[in-house]
């Protein structure tokens, strides 16, 4: 790969990311669904040790969440490496803020939640794609 | 646009996001008002629908806001999307610290507001400019 | 510099900031020893007039420090200015979450501080290290 396909894939994986932060807190799941590969898995960092399977059971899982929910997935530090033309992986760190939703004003948030992802990548049809996706938690505030 | 001229303008783009939050935060509004296209518009997330029109105001507005507090705007999750050769917009979630000022010692916090922006840009004479950034507001932490 | 060289530059510099933070918080000081030039400096946010000098020394503070801490480094707002093929800096936003390490579960954060780095970058042998770190506190949380 040239310096600039692989600044290209770069910025394709961390737009994923930050767009997938944006879907899951917008609860645009079609968004969301079309950024995961076929046999995608993904593990919430609540539950990093159950991964689930399929891009199918996750979308799943997301739209089972309480839409009376406000989330927001704060992503930083993301270091992206790119393996060959259609393999990528990359880590980051994550802040959550959640709270109950509220009919007037600024929801309030409850304690935040600190943590990481470890994502790996797939390019298929010209398109990166999430392949895995591991979360964890290191702190609470 | 070349893949290369894409990212050139998502660069430039984020680059204003992130020196704007610097510029306001800093107090140095004559950087902020070179950021920003003379039509400009912003909304703040505390007033999100009544958008402040024209660089000349917004500057005047930034003026009024006691010099004795100390904000930092954190933008994560910036996902720019280039339009054509001269207009983009982009997405991107905010978190703000802010509190009174102190002679001495570390600053303390008020309770953190959690929010995001909406831009616009446009290319005059070779360089990115704000067109229009509407803040929002989601949760308070 | 092309206009490619200087993205390249860019990205470099950036990465070696999301790297440090997290060979720092996941106590891998091989690998941030490796981010350092020989006779790099290092101000910490809590102690930005007193900066350590040289690599070793350096990486020796950071062993020094107790592995029964959890640390964050959440970095955002990062603008990099590149100033020739081997000379660049940055200024970037940083939040550190810290807790004490537990067995079981998620530790429990102290008070967040919210600081900020100012970093001067130097290539050399094809790489980018650093050459001075400064940090600076603003608001603890």
């Amino acid at each position: 790969m040239t310096e600039l396909e692989t600044l290209l894939a770069e910025q394709a994986c961390e737009r994923l990311i930050h767009g997938f932060a944006r879907a899951n807190d917008g609860r645009d799941f079609g968004t969301l669904a079309a950024f995961l590969a076929e046999e995608a898995t993904y593990a919430r960092p609540t539950d990093p040790n159950n991964p689930i399977q399929g891009r199918e059971a996750i979308v799943a899982s997301f739209l089972a969440r309480p839409a009376t929910r406000i989330t927001r997935h704060l992503f930083s530090n993301t270091v992206v490496t790119v393996e060959s033309a259609t393999d990528a992986r990359a880590v980051s760190d994550v802040v959550l803020y959640m709270g109950a939703a509220v009919e007037e004003g600024v929801a309030q948030a409850e304690p935040v939640l600190v943590g990481g992802f470890e994502d790996r990548f797939v390019k298929r049809d010209g398109q990166w794609l999430f392949l895995a996706r591991k979360g964890s938690l290191a702190l609470k505030a």
